[in-house]
């Protein structure tokens, strides 16, 4: 059951924020979907960095207009189970906002954060179930940007052909890398401390076993963004593994832009025409 | 002295935050400015609305892109004067976030409350002496938004000839009108109970006296806004006043819409262009 809480009309379509109550996430969660309007439409998933929630990329990413252009509803989740009864930990890149798109296997973690079965399996479930006449779930694409571009780029790359195309600002390329403190944290504490596991999560990794059609793979990282002389962020990595499997990925050096959604509203209409082209 | 406290890379052009302290406002405020690129730009303020900051329109308008193309620079100011020492209410359509563009007269109020003098005098005059290479004073405009879409219609036909042009969404056109109970309480508030000093900041009443260069005011409006039928824009009163003294309005009734960005950013374009055909 999805519970519209909130709707506008906008660019002659519709944005509505539902509320369900997830199996997968054990506690409802909210997300929004963009429909550009009367027709039925592919659907292009976005998914956040830390801290976000279902809001940020519908309100600040200035995607709507292209979208509604284009054709091509958005999905937009949040980055996390929520509520009292969610397991949550002091700071920011751990717990609520940080659920980094993946199956946590470890207590008091696994019962909630399944956001990997959440976004693969039960949304698009939902959606083609309770919006069936107003998406076709049989073409999606996907995207996101930092937590939610490492997530974009290892659901994409985990799943050969569930999605047709992947892009992605600012991703967390290589999170199972001793350098990226944000994987090292959320990994052992989702994950536990055997490294092992972590390398099928890790975009870097995948890219190395991949087979499956390989389509194009945008990324778009600014110079000024803190955290890539932090080795947070690793495209380098990603992009050294990807030539060496002859798998096509073109990251884009962005002179001067920083981590915010001033940097990706800049690109994110190019990242919408890359992905209208698999899409459409 | 303007300190910045923020900048980013966008659209190829920059958006700073500047921190002030107003010898108007007796207090410190932080205003937006959106520059496109290396060269010197005519400058349109935007007044936002009730709850609102600087913020607001520089992240979810969607509005820098088009601002870029055209080479317009944004100015966008707070809302109100705010900080410890500075008077205010409960509620939020008075006191901090909610000045509503004039000078008050009544205390407390009247010692930090003058939005009008801020905007109109102190803020270009800074600058103009401050980013004199970037900004070219001797061309602005202005619009905005609900009670900073009031704003511009008031500063406009208050000052002849001081802005090019001016536009608004959803604005609050009649607040001295008794059934806008924003009006009424602000107005009451700032100017004190003689209704009789409230017509001066009332653009329904300006217009009727206005002699100036009469440069079409544009007006969107959606229809699904929750403030229309409640009486406290009253579109359709400055749109009669305006058309029986001959000045040049389009209000454009949108189908659908309601008060929000979803609102603003489907049209702000139409508004960048508008005001681009008088600044350019």
């Amino acid at each position: 059951m999805m519970e519209k809480k909130g709707s506008a009309k906008t660019f002659g379509g519709e944005i509505v924020q539902y509320k369900i109550t997830s199996e997968q996430l054990k506690s409802d969660t909210t997300f929004r979907v963009f429909i550009p309007g009367s027709g039925k439409y592919p659907v292009l998933y976005f998914l956040s960095g830390l801290t976000c929630t279902d809001e940020n990329f519908a309100t600040k990413a200035g995607a709507l207009k292209k979208a509604s252009e284009l054709g091509i509803a958005l999905v937009m989740p949040d980055t996390s189970p929520r509520g009292d009864g969610v397991p949550n930990e002091e700071g920011w890149d751990f717990g609520h906002g940080a659920g980094f798109y993946i199956d946590a296997t470890r207590e008091p973690y696994s019962t909630h954060y399944r956001m990997y079965s959440y976004i693969t399996q039960e949304l698009p479930g939902l959606l083609s179930k309770e919006l069936s006449d107003k998406l076709d779930l049989s073409r999606q694409s996907i995207f996101g940007h930092s937590m939610g571009g490492h997530g974009a780029l290892t659901l994409f790359l985990k799943n050969p052909g569930l999605y047709k195309s992947a892009s992605a600002f600012s991703p967390i390329c290589h999170p199972s890398d001793p350098r990226c403190q944000w994987g090292q944290k959320a990994f052992t504490g989702y994950l536990g401390s055997d490294s092992s596991t972590w390398k099928q999560h890790d975009a870097t990794e995948l890219i190395k076993t991949y087979e499956g059609p390989k389509v194009e793979i945008l990324i778009d990282q600014g110079s000024a963004d803190n955290f890539l002389p932090q080795n947070q962020l690793q495209p380098e990595e990603f992009e050294k593994a990807a030539k060496e499997c002859g798998y096509p990925v073109k990251v884009r050096m962005q002179e001067g832009y920083d981590h915010s959604y001033y940097f990706i509203s800049t690109f994110v209409e190019d990242h919408l025409e890359h992905h209208a082209k698999y899409l459409k």
